[in-house]
């Protein structure tokens, strides 16, 4: 089976032009078939601030009005998208950035409305897989934002880790994946004080205790259930690890 | 060989909601091979007025800066590229956006400066005509915005018109092609202050006689110069219509 290299980054990388060239060049030289998939960062909040849109937020998640959509559209898919994509090209890797709403590569719902009314925020339904694979075949590279739309084509604010995690899953049918969450850590930590305290690995076991224990916590669990669930159906290495860890076996290996 | 169909439509119409309904209805109702190609609008100059970027002309036409370049990338390739695909996903056309940067579709130079030097503009090079007939064979509709990008990964402002032309150039390679610039008036008007007076036919020599006459002036000549060029280069049908012409022979035909 032909391998597939998946790397999320997350949006802070973005923010930081140094940081950000030295992540592409790492990602230009992997070989093989490979995909990014990118957050958001700042640009958008400051974005929202300057043109006077008050965010919204809900317990520490931002509420994606119309406005806030409209922002995140033309920060995410379009500056940022086309900007990675172009820093790419001059490190001679042929990228191409999409969307989800483009060809439906993604598709998402929008977020039911609960107790809290989320927005314009989308939950991924339907991984487009063939026209992934059919676009890799053109030897392009594909670089995802995290905008989706759901079968109609409204445009939805959607999180960059699911996106990766469920790429991975949807092509692991013709790929063997790799698939990389790659951030500001060096990878999971045993003790979140401690920088150096790096977990080698992680089962579902230990996960759950270190839950409990305290030791992962906020942020860390949602990406960690979105890794736990590519190793479990089926994407055969799933790592979180830092920024360095592209080109190389680094960070916390999921088992 | 196999028709493709490909319109131009101006920035103007995508500042008309009702209007781009409309026109996006008729161009997904267009059978077989088709690509769109869309220009600005005034979005970006409103949103340049909003963040404070003062607007630098030179003899009627606008200089790309570092920052509207970002305006025009966030614009063009982000909110109205999406957007458009978007509506043409509820339309049941299988839309997918792209920019010339994506997969170097378009590869442009930066307009070498000369007495003016109007920036981050670009003039195109080269078409990936194998790309592009590449992504159809996938079932997707390419909707190209006007941004393009030089082969180091430059982003560059290109004019909207000269992208159509040279796809509809590049393409007759596989295809029967047929390019129209659908925009606000009916057609080329043998008298410009008579807007019923539209030919329903044109050709070079009778351009030459307009023109010199000054019946042809402004901005209908570039668009004829480009109208031409892609009849002389072998595209099979070239019409200047209105922006109610997708689906009919209407308007005047390049001769």
């Amino acid at each position: 089976m032909q391998q597939l290299t998946i790397i999320k980054i997350g949006g802070k990388v973005l923010d930081d032009q140094d940081q950000l060239d030295a992540v592409l060049a790492d990602f230009s030289a992997i070989r093989g078939r490979k995909i990014l998939v990118h957050g958001g960062g700042k640009k958008a909040s400051r974005l929202c601030e300057q043109l006077g849109i008050q965010p919204r937020m809900h317990a520490g998640r931002r509420i994606t009005d119309a406005a806030t959509l409209e922002v995140a559209v033309m920060t995410y898919a379009g500056v940022l998208n086309k900007q990675v994509v172009g820093r790419l090209q001059g490190l001679s890797c042929n990228a191409f950035g999409l969307s989800g709403v483009d060809g439906q590569a993604i598709v998402a719902n929008k977020r039911p409305v609960g107790l809290v009314d989320y927005g314009f925020a989308g939950d991924v339904e339907w991984i487009n897989e063939k026209l992934i694979a059919g676009l890799m075949e053109l030897d392009v590279v594909p670089v995802f934002c995290a905008i989706s739309a759901d079968r109609s084509g409204q445009l939805l604010n959607t999180n960059a880790d699911t996106i990766a995690t469920l790429l991975a899953i949807a092509l692991t049918q013709q790929y063997a994946v790799t698939l990389k969450f790659c951030f500001e850590k060096a990878g999971v930590l045993a003790d979140p004080d401690d920088e150096t305290s790096v977990l080698a690995t992680l089962n579902s076991e230990e996960y759950t205790a270190s839950t409990k224990a305290g030791n992962i916590y906020e942020g860390m669990i949602p990406k960690l259930d979105n890794a736990f669930a590519a190793k479990n159906a089926g994407v055969e290495r799933v790592l979180v690890c830092g920024l360095d860890g592209i080109l190389v076996d680094a960070g916390t290996k999921i088992d």
